[in-house]
């Protein structure tokens, strides 16, 4: 569900919003349509692995009451940043560096959680990879009470090369994990760090444990066994917070 | 939206579910029927402050297919427990007491991931207020992953005699409230104690703030000051975990 705000429609209009480097999340194409110059708009998007759904023409109307031409995109209303910037605008503050980097959160409403705590812990940049996460919605941009607004976001190819970069940077990356023998509470959290949550269903993916530089744990303290991931990530993020004091 | 295993329809059926303490969530009345056990199953429920939908039989047609002869009620898929008995309870144990106080939360989705999340960090029992608070739905059990099953609820009539209650046993309340200026860092979480979380909108009511033994704040680091509730239960909790060790 996008925010109607964010929906524009017509050939004109999303070349336009394309080529201002506007963020399309999803674009909506006319099935069996010929225009070569959707087939262009189609083609760039594709480079940035926008999700591209070719539908009845009936859809397209509901999406929206205007002239579509047979194409409608949702926008995102935020606008991403390289993780270079992020890196180099983290270090140059006082504090220690303190990133999140979200391995295939795939429930919107999670998304927009773990970004308000993130806001709210003072994490420098949230770190996702462009494929295959949850896409930001309206209902993300809710659940995250405008913190979306307030924290960079980062939109990377893939999560293992951004930690190889973070890895160069000096910063070390801790991974959640339930299957970690060490306990959060037992790690210095004071360095320059960034901490990679792992999907609702599978956890961090095994390639990414694999490069981490270290895994850590909550404790569970019950019989099922089984945090909610924004719970989880707030646990985690308080827990810098706590280490590092006011 | 219950679930339909607790949806129970008919006169007999409900007057025995009333009669074996089976807590009925809601109960669904056709709008101007005339039928004295149907007035003295009302009654009885009323005194235990379930909601009474009085509804067209179109309603009740749609809720079941069976024959409801114009009474339906949702029931809790859980059974409650009496204050007295958690807090006797949570005293014969090794470990210090520790009890969560939901003062009005009103979203079932938060409400589902707090008792995840208090199943999860040793809590000894969760108390709510009978009115006011989100009800117990099949999106509360989703949410809670099955913890609902597994963690004493305790509804009260009031939270402010559960708090007069649970300090007269020694058990020392603390506030979740952003206007506190003690952080719950700086709090001794060793000793048994409750800790009170508020609503999403209001937080913690300013009758039960007065009455609290503590007020405890987490830091924020950012501009948007403001943590989602479920979040916020957590990384109080895990902060009672961490000070108490494994």
């Amino acid at each position: 569900m996008a925010n109607k705000e964010h929906t524009i429609f017509g050939i004109y209009p999303i070349e336009e919003a394309v080529s201002s480097d506007i963020v399309v999340d999803k674009l909506f194409v006319q099935k069996d349509i010929v225009n070569p110059k959707i087939d262009s708009i189609i083609k760039q998007l594709e480079k940035l692995d926008t999700t591209i759904n070719y539908v009845p023409i009936e859809k397209l109307n509901r999406l929206t009451k205007g002239n579509h031409q047979g194409i409608v995109a949702y926008t995102s209303p935020i606008s991403f940043y390289s993780l270079e910037e992020v890196i180099e605008s983290s270090l140059s503050k006082k504090e220690s560096s303190l990133f999140l980097i979200l391995d295939q959160i795939s429930d919107v409403r999670n998304f927009g959680a773990i970004i308000r705590t993130a806001e709210c812990t003072g994490v420098d940049a949230i770190i996702i990879q462009k494929k295959g996460g949850a896409p930001i919605t309206g209902d993300t941009v809710k659940t995250s009470a405008g913190a979306i607004f307030k924290i960079p976001i980062c939109k990377v190819d893939h999560i293992k090369d951004a930690i190889y970069y973070l890895q160069a940077s000096n910063i070390e990356t801790v991974a959640a994990t339930e299957k970690a023998t060490e306990s959060i509470y037992d790690l210095d959290l004071n360095k320059p760090i960034a901490i990679i949550m792992g999907s609702e269903g599978k956890g961090v993916s095994n390639s990414v444990l694999n490069i981490a530089d270290h895994k850590a744990s909550l404790p569970l303290k019950g019989q099922i066994n089984s945090l909610n991931v924004s719970v989880a990530s707030g646990a985690f993020l308080y827990e810098v917070v706590r280490q590092r004091g006011l």
